[in-house]
């Protein structure tokens, strides 16, 4: 039974109050608790603003990419202990888990190797300069420097490690010290990472806070230097955005929400075909990886008319060969939902969508044994036109079929009516109909994944986020941009338009060497 | 006496419920009316997404571009007729009238310019493509493309030309159609501005309405693809972002807001150099253009301690030159402030300032006849550290001396505890001054402006936005960015990641020609 300690101002704190238990999902069994009282979190704030902030500045962009390399390889080093964590506290199978740490100590090394490139110190040039006078003598120049403020990240319980990971590798390769808050519920994997941060004395102190219970109370007390980075709900990013402090004061805040992701089948695809087994591949893989438990996993599958019977069979038999249990058993596929209340409402959820619905496989109905187990659950719509398939995310195993024409004005249309979302995927080797299709669904769409017969073998399925591309939508997947290279570190850094003297602007702040 | 109208749904609308007057600033005389009631805000919402979006994006970038060059003509042609407005109901000297006007018309052209460099058709690549595989088979292109929805742009009174002008600029050229609402007091010139562009017939209906009153309950109405631009107070910008509809649905707000600017002496600055000139210049064209209601004027002047005596002097001449008067008599150089309200603030503002500070010239007392006259008022600071000094905004011809030591630090200190601001101006020809002095106050300030020899006569100064680079700031500035070349579109864009095949994403999205 472990009881995670925050790490602020130099020290592991016990927490106070009331305590939230931890449970590993497999078996309900209580492992461990959080008491999220007794942090002085003004004390924190300022301890990154005064230690951490100018210590990460004076290392300049490549030492601190060299430090995010170090800690890449140190998750990596570690590796066989954290995907045991991620399985017990988390529900994670064994690939589940990799993805998850993957994807930080990869985030983190991709973010190292783009530093490499990066000029000595802390100013970033933004474009190419412009002649702004009559004369090419008075010249501009926008550049980006770190702000010295302080971020912190909101991250959700799903992804502990990639999460973290992500948000800390930006902002501080940026320059800007981090105060990581933990999903509780699986913060227990997010916990042994901090421990491994912190004794690897690779990040400067002040620089790397963390915190396994609320943020609250630090909200009011932010600046205009200060971003707040939030992946959760999105009811719980309205309350952020309403914050009457971080309003008041202007503080950044990056929402990534839920988001009613779509798989787009396109008329053009055949039985049989590569671009079909990719189709049927990813979405099997999106339904059951992490339990259905990601943000970008695939919720509404839209199928041409005639190709429905075809494709809802096959992913029938797909699913039913999943092997669902105890993620420390070595050949299982699925594992639980990370906690009690995902459970409830991921059954919730699906007997609301299974209302107006036939279902295909799985449903609500409760699985043998004491851990958080949910069938996946595989619905087709009576009436694509409902307002709540839309809207309502399942959290969980469970996607539903939209068939649909085959037109590429009606798939547009339905995929829309998520009302923003992270991404969507589409499959189809019929140029005109994916370009029509990109062009339309774009402005609602952070990130379009097209599948076709090259790209068999190629590639990560839509669900995964790749650190050269953004992650954000608009909407309802929040209204915030993370990642995408460079782009990633913009919420950090203040974009400022330099004026004066070409010899000056052009040589101190420009790409035009002196 | 001229009672405005609102453009909306295609026709002109007389305005109900309780008049707002409208006044010659110069002499109090009532010349005008606003009713803003009785605007049907749906049907407005409605028609600008069902009209409007539809026939701008049929048009692509080039069309549109050329749509903005006519418009910055139709602009000029009716130069002189503006001028007489701007003089009349916005107190505007001929000098004040053309940098509103040609600012307009300037940006207006300026993003014409843009648009011809600019691919056909409505998506604009962002960046260079990147493989995101193991092979280059798998590729990702970034790619900004038009959000289909509405433009609110509300602009403030101190500009009604050349803020309603940038804003349509950008919003248009990226495919959004607008709805423009003006600052009240001095909402003629830009009724009569709408006017023209109604009848040009350049714009397609439903992708220009403008509203001289209120927008309070369009903001209730408005989705995820719409964008609210506002310049006006921090106070009403903290109350559009606090708007609950706007936070629930993620509409996108950027906020450009007061900022308490400074300029910076260096202190090699030498008596009788250019470089004083120019400092000496810039201040006093600051303070007295548009009688100091420019949302980038200078409000703090740092001057070095030894150099405060010489400045002071040479400043007070040249303020006590400037003459003030009717904006319709021929030599006046400064005008009235906008409104009997804005000289009760100016006034009160200036009192409290003087409380704090010697008064050099000017103060708050009242000057002879019923216009809305204030004297250039210069004080200097008795304790530069009064937090006052760093936080309100008099929004007229009055600004603050604080010596300093010459010391980099000290200036640095002092320029960033305005809390955020849109401009700061430094005037030096010592290199490692400003190279550290810009690293210093950058996160704090959207732009940095430096004089030195080689600036002299090259360009305009501090106080004018150049569409080229961004305006807007972090923090006490709103926290948004507009113009700044082709960033000025993003608010009206949504970024995409478009992931697929090489063959199709880099040639239908990216510059891999095909």
């Amino acid at each position: 039974m472990t009881s995670l300690q925050s790490y602020v101002c130099g020290r592991w704190v016990a927490g106070t109050g009331d305590a939230k238990t931890l449970h590993e999902p497999a078996t309900a069994a209580v492992i461990g608790d959080v008491r999220p009282g007794g942090i002085d979190f003004a004390a924190a704030h300022q301890h990154a603003m005064q230690k951490g902030g100018p210590a990460l500045r004076a290392m300049g962009f490549q030492k601190r990419g060299e430090m995010l390399k170090a800690l890449a390889a140190k998750l990596h080093e570690h590796r066989d202990e954290l995907i045991e964590i991620a399985a017990r506290n988390g529900g994670n199978t064994r690939g589940d888990a990799k993805f998850d740490l993957d994807g930080a100590s990869g985030t983190l090394a991709f973010y190292a190797n783009l530093a490499a490139a990066m000029p000595a110190g802390n100013c970033l040039p933004d474009g190419e300069g412009l002649q702004l006078g009559r004369t090419p003598r008075f010249w501009g120049q926008h550049i980006f420097v770190p702000r010295p403020g302080v971020a912190v990240h909101i991250n959700a319980f799903n992804f502990p490690a990639w999460g973290m990971g992500e948000k800390m590798a930006c902002a501080l390769l940026a320059g800007v010290p981090v105060i990581e808050k933990a999903g509780t519920p699986s913060a227990m994997l997010a916990y042994r990472i901090a421990q491994l941060v912190v004794d690897s004395g690779l990040v400067p102190e002040g620089a790397f806070q963390f915190l396994p219970g609320s943020v609250t109370g630090l909200l009011d007390l932010l600046g205009p230097m200060d971003t707040v980075a939030f992946t959760g709900s999105a009811k719980t990013g309205a309350l952020i955005r309403s914050n009457q402090n971080l309003i008041a004061r202007n503080v950044r805040v990056n929402v990534e929400a839920d988001s009613i992701n779509s798989a787009i089948l396109g008329p053009d695809v055949e039985s049989g075909s590569d671009t079909l087994e990719q189709f049927l591949a990813n979405v099997t893989i999106d339904m059951t990886q992490k339990a259905g438990q990601k943000c970008t996993a695939v919720r509404r599958i839209l199928v041409p008319a005639a190709m429905v019977e075809e494709v809802q069979e096959a992913l029938r038999e797909r699913l039913q060969a999943v092997k669902i249990g105890n993620p420390l058993d070595g050949d299982v596929r699925m594992g639980p939902v990370a906690s009690a209340d995902q459970l409830r409402d991921v059954r919730t959820g699906i007997d609301r969508l299974s209302a107006l619905s036939d279902t295909l496989l799985g449903g609500s109905k409760p699985m043998e044994g004491p851990g958080y187990f949910v069938h996946p659950t595989l619905l087709r719509a009576k009436d694509t036109s409902a307002a709540l398939l839309h809207e309502l995310e399942v959290f969980g195993p469970c996607a539903t079929i939209l068939p649909y024409s085959g037109n590429v004005d009606e798939a547009t249309d339905l995929c829309n009516r998520g009302g923003g979302s992270l991404v969507a995927s589409a499959y189809s080797d019929d140029r005109a109909f994916v370009e029509q299709l990109v062009l339309g669904i774009s402005p609602w769409h952070g990130r379009v994944w097209l599948g076709s017969e090259k790209t068999q073998g190629q590639a990560l399925g839509p669900g995964a986020v790749l650190p050269g591309t953004i992650h954000g939508g608009p909407g309802r997947a929040g209204g915030g941009e993370e990642l995408g290279g460079l782009r990633g570190l913009h919420p950090y850094m203040q974009r400022t338009a330099v004026q004066g003297d070409r010899a000056v602007v052009g040589r101190l702040f420009g790409s035009e060497g002196g």
